[in-house]
C-alpha cells in the first residue's frame, strides 16, 4: 500500500510538476489526497495505457472543459518532464479547435502562453 | 490543393473509419465538406503532431464533450485502423473520471459497449 | 395582468409552434407555466429586441448548449411561423462550429433535418 | 483567393473590432490564421444569412458557453461598427437567462458593463 | 477495509436502488469498482454530511451537467429508500431553472417522469 | 403581491448574504429585479422544499456549472445566515469529485477558501 503510495506521488510529480504537487498538498490537503491516492496511486499505475498517452488524454480534456489552472499545471509537467514539446501542445489545441471551437482554443493558448512565461522567468 | 484534399480524405478515413466517412457525407454535405477541408485536410496534414496522439487527444476531447455519436465514430475508425486497442480506449476512459467524474465516463463507455457489439454483428 | 398572460401564450406559441406549446402543457404543467410567466410574458413583451433577432438568439443558444429538445421545438416555430427560411438556420448552425466544434453542430443538423422531416409528414 | 482573404480581414473586423483583430494577430497567430480563413473568409462570406444575425447568433452562443473575452471583444466590434446597440446586447443577454440561467447572464453582463467602461476610457 | 467495503455498497445501493447497483455491476464492471471503492465506501462514508443532504446535492448536480441515466438512477434510489418525496425532487427540479435555465430542467423532470413511470409498472 | 416581494428580498438576503444582495442591486438592477422576482419571490417561498435542502442543491449546482462568483456569493450567505457549516460545504465539495471531476471541484475550493478570508478580513 505504502509503495504504491509512492508510486503515485511520483507520478503525480511527472505530471502535475514539483511546483504543482508541491501547491495542491498546500492548497486543498482534502481533495490533494484523494485525487493522489484515487487517480495518480490507483488509477494511473495501470499499465495498459502509457503516460505520454495519459498526458496527451488529460490536456484535451482539461482543453475541453476550460479549467485554466489545472491546464497550466499539466502543460507544466509536460515540459518540465519531456513528455511533450511546445510544439505538440500547441498542435493539440489547435486540433481541439474542430472539436470545441474557436473561444476555448484560444483560452488554452493563453494558458499555454502565461505557463511558458512564467518558466521563462524562473 | 487537389492532393491537400485527397490527404484530408485519407485522414478522415483513417480517424472516422469508412462507414463513418460515408455517413458524414451523406448526413450534411456542408458540414461534412468544411470539416474534411479545414480540419482533415488542412490541421491534421501538420506533422507536428503524429496521428496515434490526435486520436487520443480526440477521443479524450469527446468523452468530457459528451457527443457519443462523434465518439462512437472516432472509436471505431481507431480500431478498424488499429490506432489504439480496446484496452487502451478503455482506460483512457477510466482515467478521465479524474478530470470530468463518473457520469460522463459512464456514457462513454457504454457508447464503446455499442459500438463493440455494432462492430461484431457486422 | 391577464392581457399580458394572453401576449405572453401567443409570444410562446410563435416560438414554439402550436405543438411545442400543446406538449409544454401537457408535459409539465408547472414548468410551463412559469416559464410562460417569467419567459414569454415578462422578458419576451420587452420591446427593446425584436422577436426575429430573439429567435435567432435563442437558436444560437440551444445548438450551443445541446439541447435537442428545445431546439426542435424552436426550429418548427420558426419555420411554421416564417421567423426564419431553412437556409439561414441552417448557416446558423454551420457559423456555430467555429464557436463550439462539430460535434455539437452535427447534432443540433441531425434535430434540424428530424424536424424537417417530421414536418413533411404530417 | 487573395481577395477572399481580404473580404475575410474585413468582416474579422467588423465583428471584433479593429483592437481585437490585433490582439487575435499578436495572441497567436497561428489560430488567428486559422479563424480567419476557415471562420471568416469562408463561412461568414456566405450571404444566406446577413451579418447582424451573425452577430447575435455569436453573442448568444458566447454567452452561453461563457466564454467571456471573446464576448468582450465580439460587444466591443458590435457597437463600434453599429451592428447593435447598448439596449439590444442588454436584452440578449437578459434574454439567455431563460437558456441557461442567472449565473452566466450575471457573468455576461458584467463582461459588458467592462467593455463599456473601456470603451469610455479611451 | 472489507467492512469499509461492505458499507460502500450499502450506501450505493441506498443511493442508486438494487436495480441501479445490478446494472452498475454488469455494465462496467471496472468503473463500478472504482466509484465504490473511491466514492461510497471512502467519501460518503465520512459523515460531515448527512446521506439526505448527500442526495440533493447529487441530484442538483446530476440535473446541472444533464447526465440524464445517472439522474434516473438517483432519483429511483431516492424514492425507493424514502430519501426524498416526489415533490421535493420535483421542486429542486424546479429551482434548477434559476442557475441553469428551462431546457436543462425540463430533461430532468422527463427524466423525473419516465423514472415515476417505470417505477409503476414494475 | 408586495408582500410576496418582501418575502423573496428576505430569502434573497438569507441565500446571498447582505453584501450579496447589495451588490446584485447595484451591479444589474435589471437581472436583480429578474431574480428576485422570479426566483426568490416565486419559486423559493413554495414551501415543498425547505430553505436548508434549497441552498445545498444551489451549492451543488454552483460547483457544478463553475460559475465562480455566484458560488462565492451563495456560501458567503450560507456560512453568515447559520445555513450549512464550513465543514457541510467543504464536503459537498468533495464529493462533487464523483459527478464532475477534480478540476471543477479545485476551483470550488479556491473560491470558498477566498469566501472564509476576505470574511476574516472584515
Amino acid at each position: 500500500m505504502s509503495s504504491q503510495h509512492d508510486k503515485g506521488r511520483e507520478l503525480a510529480e511527472l505530471h502535475l510538476g514539483k511546483a504543482g504537487l508541491d501547491s495542491l498538498d498546500q492548497f486543498s490537503p482534502e481533495l490533494g489526497d484523494y485525487v493522489i491516492r484515487h487517480g495518480f496511486s490507483d488509477m494511473y499505475t495501470n499499465e495498459a495505457l502509457d503516460q505520454r498517452a495519459r498526458k496527451i488524454a488529460t490536456l484535451a480534456s482539461l482543453v475541453t472543459s476550460g479549467n485554466q489552472p489545472q491546464l497550466g499545471w499539466h502543460i507544466r509537467g509536460a515540459l518540465e518532464n519531456n513528455m511533450l514539446s511546445v510544439d505538440e501542445i500547441r498542435e493539440i489545441i489547435v486540433q481541439m479547435t474542430i472539436y470545441i471551437g474557436y473561444p476555448a482554443a484560444f483560452n488554452a493558448m493563453r494558458t499555454m502562453n502565461e505557463t511558458l512565461k512564467s518558466m521563462e522567468t524562473e
